[in-house]
């Protein structure tokens, strides 16, 4: 009845890579003011809705992350959705945090947030709770208020590459 | 030197359906047994990996969902990961409760969990922490297993419509 399943594995691990692998991710990107008011941010591929009503978001990061110290209750972040445009965003915002805000990608917005340009949509939102789990963390953030950009294709993330989405051919 | 967002809203709900409408993301399908030994499950568009090491997925919830009484720390899950193929699963398991687990599409699997057909991966693990947040929760799942299926096009949920991923056009 069913495919026959080729690779069982009892190694958490590799069954955990093998599936993620399987796995296609929209491209997001969180950005926020550390306690010492520089400007942080990391490109997510966990970003979830979590409740309409109160409007409720989530995302997963490494505690390690330059990010990290930004992450606490009552704080606010700035959740960019990226489109076709905003590719070189979510390539800058996963490389060396050195040059994240270089100049000229983004400028100072509500509350003082770091905003990126060439986005499809930002929300902006508080930080309502924070979960480590190991050496990571869940974060959930109440969105409070947004703007929409141009429209785009939807940025996504899948075997290590960045695509688009796209209609099944008319047959399938 | 950003284009102009054409629609601020300091409505937090507005802003959220906005931009989730402009991302994409990857369809799952998680499965388990409820307290009373039913298969119960439902479509997530929210997994998300959240470390390697130890390997741990979440997903999100709504808590009056059918599978929720299943959502205790300790029980087991089956994350299916789904393609082209298995849009017929996303659909079903999406729709009326009473039939998500009609005959012919699903077995018993390890640990007596339902397991569903016509998906590109399975994990199976355990859940380890569960954390309720207004009408919603965020599952916390470690992962012990998995099965790889037959390579497809990676199922995608965006603008209400399943799509797959495509690369950009050269010029891009």
């Amino acid at each position: 009845m069913d495919e026959s399943f080729l690779t069982p594995t009892n190694d958490g691990l590799e069954a955990f890579k093998q599936a993620f692998r399987r796995h296609a991710a929209g491209v997001a990107v969180i950005t926020s003011r550390d306690p010492e008011g520089k400007p942080v941010g990391f490109t997510a591929t966990s970003l979830a809705s979590l409740a309409a009503v109160p409007p409720l978001a989530t995302f997963n990061m490494a505690r390690i992350a330059s990010a990290w110290p930004a992450m606490t209750v009552g704080n606010r972040v700035v959740i960019h959705m990226l489109g076709s445009r905003g590719q070189h965003q979510a390539e800058r915002m996963s490389a060396d945090n050195a040059h994240r805000f270089d100049a000229g990608y983004w400028h100072e917005g509500p509350h003082g947030l770091p905003v990126l340009n060439d986005v499809t949509a930002r929300m902006i939102g508080t930080i309502i709770e924070v979960h480590p789990v190991h050496s990571n963390a869940v974060i959930v953030v109440q969105i409070e208020s947004g703007e929409l950009g141009a429209e785009d294709d939807a940025l996504l993330y899948h075997e290590r590459r960045y695509l688009k989405p796209e209609e099944f051919a008319a047959e399938i």
